[in-house]
């Protein structure tokens, strides 16, 4: 069976430090940012060097292990008392992706069990690291559970950035696409170029042409016209926060597409690692939805592309009703037209 | 009664030459570009120096004048016979437009009963002239028709720029939303940026923003999620080719608007001269698209926004089928839930 690999590996620790591809500045420039405070990794992902719900949650892992080497160097034995409020600053960098307080809850509940009288540091690595990996392994077995539902020569549409940059590796709806890809399944894929932060043309474009999958970029008002020229099979997105009964937010415009591929007859996949569905919270209304900067939607690149002093909103996410997804995958299974009742059969096979 | 003003008026005639406001500067720079030439005229459609169906078909008309005098200067009485490539090149300029074909048209039949012995420049002056007042007089009566069907206090999205600028001035959709929030019936506008063009960002922000009508900006995608609110009354949106049946070719993007207009239960109005109607053309399978350079996709302000050599589609029209439509609104009267046989009532009723 051929091995499907992707050579983009966006959060890398070497040298005792955390160092992130700043996606800001892709496709024109590949710059490596090194981390060795985690006030700095918090800023970082508030100000999305990284993105992408799954590379959030490894980024914060990463981030606690420099809380954890901080908070010894400074307090010695009362180091897990020092850990409050860097944790603190890393729960809070972005309000919707569930993975940011999944990884650093995960990684609070392993430290409560370390010995108080010596350096967390190593203990603290070894659990970001598998964190890290479990992310991958998790990107290539949503990539093989979704490849399966696509029929031969499927076309596809994807709308930002739910690849190997936005995971630790492989990616979530990319994973799928990369692996129905090498399974000979997929036909084209079209990409959204996703405004207002342009992920699909800066970054989804880039990890499909690197990887030499056939694509085109078009403007996200322009998926309705694919979808009504009878062209495409699948709309395939990653998630941010996924409610108990299936609700999921994802990036603004999801809920646009879901609404026109059932109009259409197209059908719907959400791709994200369990560890994105957020038990607690009954249904979508239940997400905070982040408020990001207008200055995203009225300037590119720092250049005004709107008048002076206009008002812009630029919500960053949206809501898709579980009623309008066909599949949401997950590395622990597909769970088709989700509803509370069989999101739970997949509650105990968490990774 | 209250006046409705707009003082936005982007095509001149002064000093025997054509003055076009630059569209593709603002809203940074307000900069006038003057034209002696048929063939510069042609070219300044082609390049977006003036948009929007409306103001073409009277640039068009202002283009012909000017062909008229060089044909005049170096053919003499045989003048008529050099109007053909000139005019040809003017009706090429772009494709979807049907008032630039209508435009040319209307000039071609008038200047046929002119003498051959006589320069036809003051002749066709006066008719382009006509034109143009025409133009405004309708977007008036458009603006009254349109405010008509708003309910009290409407918040409502519109979508490119159906504006004074689209037009010779007041505008079609924008006319509505001036006469709209001068009577009192509009509470807030929301407008989309526009992709690629970012016409609205650009321009209606700019004309809004100059009229002193609250709004806010969006990224297109987000229109779903304002939608789903529950806080939108109506879409209004501008026309550049209606067929026979209803079925409206507009700016990329307003069919996603009318398939997610319907699906939320928002009414949808489109408003166009009936110069925008082609009676020729059954319905919208007939309509030709334009397919514009990927670039604009790509490139913001001539800055790549994706990797170098990326494939991208830009196709600049979609077709929404007149059952999306709630009401086509004409200087000739409003049509409600379009129909080829209620189409053809405002038939004998164009200016």
């Amino acid at each position: 069976m051929t091995k499907v690999s992707s050579t983009i590996s966006p959060i890398q620790w070497r040298d005792e430090r955390l160092f992130l591809l700043d996606q800001r500045q892709l496709p024109q420039r590949q710059e490596w940012i090194e981390y060795d405070h985690p006030d700095q990794v918090a800023e970082a992902i508030t100000m999305m060097v990284v993105r992408g719900a799954p590379a959030i949650g490894v980024t914060a892992a990463y981030g606690v292990v420099l809380a954890g080497r901080r908070a010894w160097h400074t307090a010695g034995v009362t180091w897990k008392q020092a850990m409050t409020a860097p944790l603190a600053r890393l729960e809070n960098a972005r309000p919707t992706a569930v993975n940011l307080g999944w990884a650093i809850e995960h990684m609070r509940r392993f430290y409560r069990n370390l010995p108080d009288g010596e350096s967390p540091e190593v203990a603290l690595l070894a659990e970001a690291l598998k964190i890290h990996e479990q992310d991958v392994a998790a990107n290539r077995a949503m990539g093989k559970h979704g490849a399966g539902l696509l029929g031969s020569q499927s076309t596809v549409l994807t709308h930002c950035n739910a690849g190997a940059l936005a995971t630790a590796g492989f990616g979530t709806a990319l994973g799928v696409i990369r692996q129905g890809h090498a399974e000979g399944k997929i036909q084209h894929v079209y990409v959204d170029e996703t405004r207002p932060w342009l992920q699909g043309s800066r970054l989804t474009a880039w990890e499909l042409m690197q990887d030499n999958i056939p694509m085109t970029l078009q403007a996200d008002s322009a998926a309705a016209l694919l979808m009504a020229s009878g062209k495409l099979d699948w709309v395939i997105v990653g998630a941010d926060r996924i409610a108990a009964n299936g609700d999921t937010a994802n990036k603004i415009g999801t809920y646009s597409l879901a609404v026109l591929a059932r109009y259409h007859k197209v059908k719907m996949m959400v791709v994200a690692p369990t560890s994105t569905i957020d038990w607690d919270i009954p249904d979508g209304s239940g997400i905070p939805i982040e408020q990001r900067q207008s200055e995203e939607v009225t300037h590119i690149y720092r250049e005004p592309v709107a008048p002076a002093n206009v008002t812009a909103i630029n919500p960053a996410f949206d809501v898709t009703p579980a009623a309008l997804i066909d599949a949401i995958v997950t590395e622990a299974g597909v769970i088709l037209s989700p509803t509370t009742e069989k999101m739970l059969t997949i509650k105990g096979e968490e990774s």
